[in-house]
């Protein structure tokens, strides 16, 4: 049996998990994934995620990939296995076989993530862990013209918590960031080419202070210019935070 | 200080509490708001709901009274201050006074309840223990005109899981069954002058047999007529399950 490339889509509550990245907590989701592989091959599998998310971050379609040979009747029984053996918070919406050179985190060509904000003065029990919240109001059109500011191709320096974790630059580009809005539920999206470590948290964090009066757009020109996250605005919470999809080219 | 009757609109998410009525388990919705009434007057006060809930069941709008002087400088503060000493998963979104006669439970004219299916062949994490997942599609023609039995004033004896909580009768009169479809999500709305213990899990439990073939509307009938729970088919679980509205004359 040739061993074959194997994409996985995972959707997961991150509430209880810290994080996606394996690490010496076992309750990670790639921890989860890879002991539920390893059930179903009999075998330690390494598996590969598009990127890491925080703890607390949720996903509604990560996609993963690993390399083994088929081994079940079909991919709709090898998803149902997997989500026999993962707990309920995480699940594999779909499995698909890949083309030998595809890799979840090197093929990707961008992203998308939502981050959303419960904005009224009570919290709603049905959004805890879902969404920021947020009580007093925020003036979503100064939030969008800032919004603005973020598109096309900027050195995101001021908005990472930690450079370092950028290879080679922190130069990324921002395709499209939209903003709606439908009762109290704020949904900010953010699409690009890639996102460094808490971006899309210190982007939301930044906007945030501007819906609230408390930063002006050009204050905020000034901070993504400065390049220096010390002067930048605080990082939003992780609970908000939803990686919607990852691009590939031939959109596989 | 003259005591006041004060009226309380409480969402909560049941999934952690043993349902809503005080008891020896002190982690019910009922206890809990009851001990930050305590905090807030210094003194036990009994609250009355408008009828229960079961472990597990949520609210999206229950209603609960008391009375007691007045306290707090506005009914915002007193808001923010049984907030401040309730868990997250139960917030009081509304609080007024009303008129001495007013009863949670005894001046309720009706209710309306709504159930949540999910109906995919992949649960989704973030319907976890808010929706009653069912894998296999659902005719909801069906299910609609077998909905349309229940409509009307019935003697509803077949689908109460213990009829001796029915004080005098086990006649209810269902003015409204709606069932809408939007994507995965099936939610049915139960609009009646009052509902018997379980009563509505167990009609969405036989309207899900419907919708799954295994039951005829004329077989329904046949339950309906024997007015004996025995022959009626199972409960629906308690997750997908919300209390949504209760009505009182005058809107108040």
């Amino acid at each position: 049996m040739t061993p074959r490339v194997h994409r996985l889509t995972v959707q997961y509550d991150g509430t209880p998990f810290a994080g996606w990245q394996r690490q010496r907590d076992p309750n990670t989701v790639q921890g989860h994934l890879e002991r539920a592989l390893a059930q179903c091959w009999g075998r330690p599998l390494p598996l590969a995620g598009s990127g890491r998310t925080d703890a607390g971050v949720h996903a509604d379609a990560q996609v993963a990939t690993f390399t083994a040979p088929a081994k079940f009747k079909s991919l709709a029984a090898l998803q149902a296995a997997l989500n026999y053996h993962l707990p309920p918070q995480i699940r594999v919406t779909r499995a698909t076989y890949a083309a030998a050179a595809f890799h979840a985190r090197f093929s990707a060509t961008g992203k998308e993530y939502r981050y959303r904000i419960y904005n009224h003065p009570c919290h709603n029990p049905f959004e805890l862990h879902r969404a920021w919240h947020l009580p007093r109001p925020l003036t979503v059109t100064a939030m969008r013209r800032a919004a603005r500011l973020f598109v096309g191709e900027h050195d995101f320096a001021s908005f990472t918590s930690n450079p370092g974790y950028a290879r080679k630059t922190t130069v990324r580009r921002v395709t499209r960031v939209t903003i709606s809005v439908r009762g109290p539920v704020m949904e900010l999206r953010f699409r690009g080419n890639g996102f460094l470590y808490r971006m899309v948290r210190n982007l939301v964090g930044a906007l945030v202070k501007v819906g609230q009066s408390r930063l002006t757009i050009s204050e905020l020109q000034t901070i993504l210019n400065a390049k220096t996250r010390s002067v930048a605005p605080n990082t939003a919470p992780a609970c908000g935070l939803y990686l919607r999809r990852v691009f590939y080219r031939n959109r596989k």
